[in-house]
């Protein structure tokens, strides 16, 4: 008979855990007889001893094992889901599942997205800024809703429950900054989802959970392998974070600003993201060369259809869509204020987690669980890294409800800008592709 | 304000905690605010990266004051403690305590004692197999005791309830064999016990927690610091585990092989380790020179005054004294089973945690922290390492409830020891001392 205790000790040595005893761990955790205290001893013992390729794998099996898989048969076509890991300013979901649903090229984009976590933003959050959206969708009428408009958004949080207790026990015992655990995390969800096609956005910099190009690689490595020996087409992008993606952070902000982009007017860096990523996922569903995958996308931006299948989205899920097409109808927030260079230079670096947690503290993320959000706070940054500012100029404006939030959220940004004479080597916006042909 | 996740991610890091972090831990530990998973998790970490000498002294002092401590002014001398770290066979108590009292040399023992854990038995449970003994005795019975005859036996388990509470934890989470965790624990009972003196026998070798005498070095150290800097004046001994101490493992055989020494009759090993730990405890009371103690300490077991002295503390703990002059009072077990020798040779090692397990499966220990203990259950040894026997011969006795247990039992210890042709080199039964001028 399995033991805990043995499990703990044996990870412990560094020794690597069997199929059937990973099968034990995950099944304590989901129905409850594994305590809390064991389950955070082990997972406290994998942090300092790793777990193996094949231990990493059949664990995330498990995870995905642990409640129901979705059956999305009664999609008819070829389904792509996509995720990032997380940073501040990502708001490439709200852009991509509609570029690659408006080309009609059979591909179904059937994602399943989280709220925020920490610092960075969710897309749930983001797309509940409109007013009337319900993510909350039952499985017939999310895959209705696939079928007739091409894709629909919804909630990553009913699959894998073992991870999402796991989770929970992570973020109070230090133990979320583990590689194998991020990854097995990640893909327990997109496995559960159903999707034939993965594409993952491996967030790597200042504002990201990964810091580092090479602790990116191996997580998108990780991720690569995990999804392709499920039977998955994967393939992962490892994108900086280093800066804020694109301009605006906050929710219905970053809505706003995905609608620029739709429009053919966003931010460059952000755009080009959103087509590199949307391409791809054709690409991985085979629709077509990886090249007329990047022109079909590009297309969506120029023609409004990628913009219209956000606001069919949006009618689908029960929201207001005159929203999209006028943006102006989102509220401004109550307060908002400039946050001026104090001298001339060029902006140098900017402490992306630390403009995350000025946004959480503006208002746009949770400090609990439980706390509820502004959709309206935020920031916009008028000027990003590498830019000329003179003394007294507008970096950013900032979005909130009262002035002690105003207060700490500028001190917090003010913080973070790092004005130079210096001008920064620029940086690369994708470093680098894993598990695509190209 | 602090926060328990902070502490977690500062010892992953592989920093020391301050002083108020650690008092904040303990207080945590002890009113229950800090949940248990948090605290496994950081006793996981410990596992890891290990506590420094001021941190494991803070710590232990921690422990120490998140219970009462015992006040034994009201003892007229120099109050002398004594504790193992737990053997196969180790008796010493039973009898050292009545050995310092014997002497009349003003020195009181009063000793705090706990029961048997895992595969090494416990002082408590050895008193409790005479008929009629209770260690529970009120705090005002105990210094009586101990002012009238000399020495007094209580239960250690009342003081460092925050220490009780890790323990239980580390025992589920595999982080029970962490040195910085194993001297806390001891000494903060210790110190809360209150004596001035304390003598610590760090057992060493297969059968003990600790294997190496380089690891008992470690642990003898940091213990003897942590009670120097607490005032107390700390000696440690490093004795030999690779075998049973003395002949008889189980809670009333124990007794009648504490007689046999205090008879002047017991095993040369046991014996010697006796005088050795009995002279130490007069010599850091100040009591005389140490030959003078180790002549005062030999002559207890040859006048018969030990021996009264161990039928006093029966007597005042409500037993039957008449168990200690005539032992054949003690019932035999319904079952008893020679193992032989299976071949003629050296008895060239004994896997003495093996033997321990064998006697918690005869009956002497607990299965679970619930089981009941068989006072009679246990092994008798008539040869030991070193010893030449032929084939056929009887190794050792068993002695248990049922056949079952007796079978078990008995392929443990066939197991256990290892006959070959080859003289085994002997080894020290005192390799080291630590914290004495001698």
């Amino acid at each position: 008979m399995l033991r805990m205790y043995d499990l703990i000790q044996k990870k412990q040595n560094g020794y690597a855990l069997s199929e059937e005893e990973l099968t034990f761990f995950v099944k304590g955790v989901t129905d409850g007889s594994i305590p809390d205290y064991q389950i955070s001893a082990l997972l406290m013992a994998i942090f300092f001893k790793g777990l193996t390729e094949e231990e990493t794998t059949v664990f995330t099996e498990c995870l995905a094992d642990s409640g129901e898989r979705a059956d999305l048969s009664a999609i008819k076509g070829k389904k792509v889901d996509k995720h990032s890991t997380g940073g501040v300013g990502d708001k490439t979901s709200l852009i991509v599942a509609p570029m690659v649903a408006a080309t009609n090229m059979g591909v179904y984009v059937a994602k399943m997205s989280g709220r925020g976590l920490g610092h960075t933003g969710g897309t749930i959050d983001k797309l509940e800024s409109i007013p009337g959206v319900n993510t909350n969708q039952s499985r017939e009428d999310f895959l209705r809703i696939v079928n007739e408009i091409g894709l629909c958004i919804g909630q990553s949080s009913c699959f894998a429950p073992a991870d999402k207790k796991l989770y929970a026990l992570r973020d109070v015992t230090a133990t979320v900054n583990c590689l194998p655990l991020i990854a097995s995390s990640v893909m327990s969800k997109k496995l559960a989802a159903g999707s034939d096609c993965i594409v993952l956005d491996v967030k790597c910099g200042s504002g990201a959970f990964v810091k580092t190009v090479k602790e990116a690689t191996e997580l998108a490595d990780l991720m690569v392998k995990i999804g392709t020996r499920a039977g998955k087409k994967t393939v992962a992008l490892i994108t900086n974070m280093d800066v804020p993606l694109g301009r605006n952070v906050g929710n219905s902000l970053e809505v706003i600003e995905a609608i620029d982009v739709l429009d053919g007017q966003g931010d460059k860096d952000l755009t080009e993201l959103c087509i590199t990523l949307a391409a791809n996922m054709l690409y991985i569903a085979n629709a077509a060369d990886y090249d007329e995958c990047v022109r079909a996308v590009t297309k969506t931006l120029h023609d409004g259809s990628a913009k219209k299948k956000l606001a069919d989205l949006v009618a689908a899920l029960g929201g207001n869509s005159d929203y999209i097409y006028n943006p102006s109808l989102f509220k401004e927030s109550k307060i908002s204020a400039i946050i001026a260079a104090d001298r001339s230079g060029y902006i140098y670096k900017m402490d992306t987690e630390l403009i995350g947690v000025a946004a959480v503290v503006l208002g746009a993320g949770r400090m609990t669980k439980e706390s509820p959000i502004d959709h309206r706070a935020g920031i916009t940054f008028h000027h990003t890294v590498g830019d000329y500012v003179n003394e007294g100029e507008a970096i950013a404006t900032i979005y909130t409800s009262n002035i002690s939030k105003a207060q700490n959220g500028m001190e917090l940004i003010f913080n973070a800008v790092k004005i130079s004479d210096k001008k920064p080597e620029p940086k690369k916006l994708i470093y680098k592709t894993i598990g695509g042909k190209f």
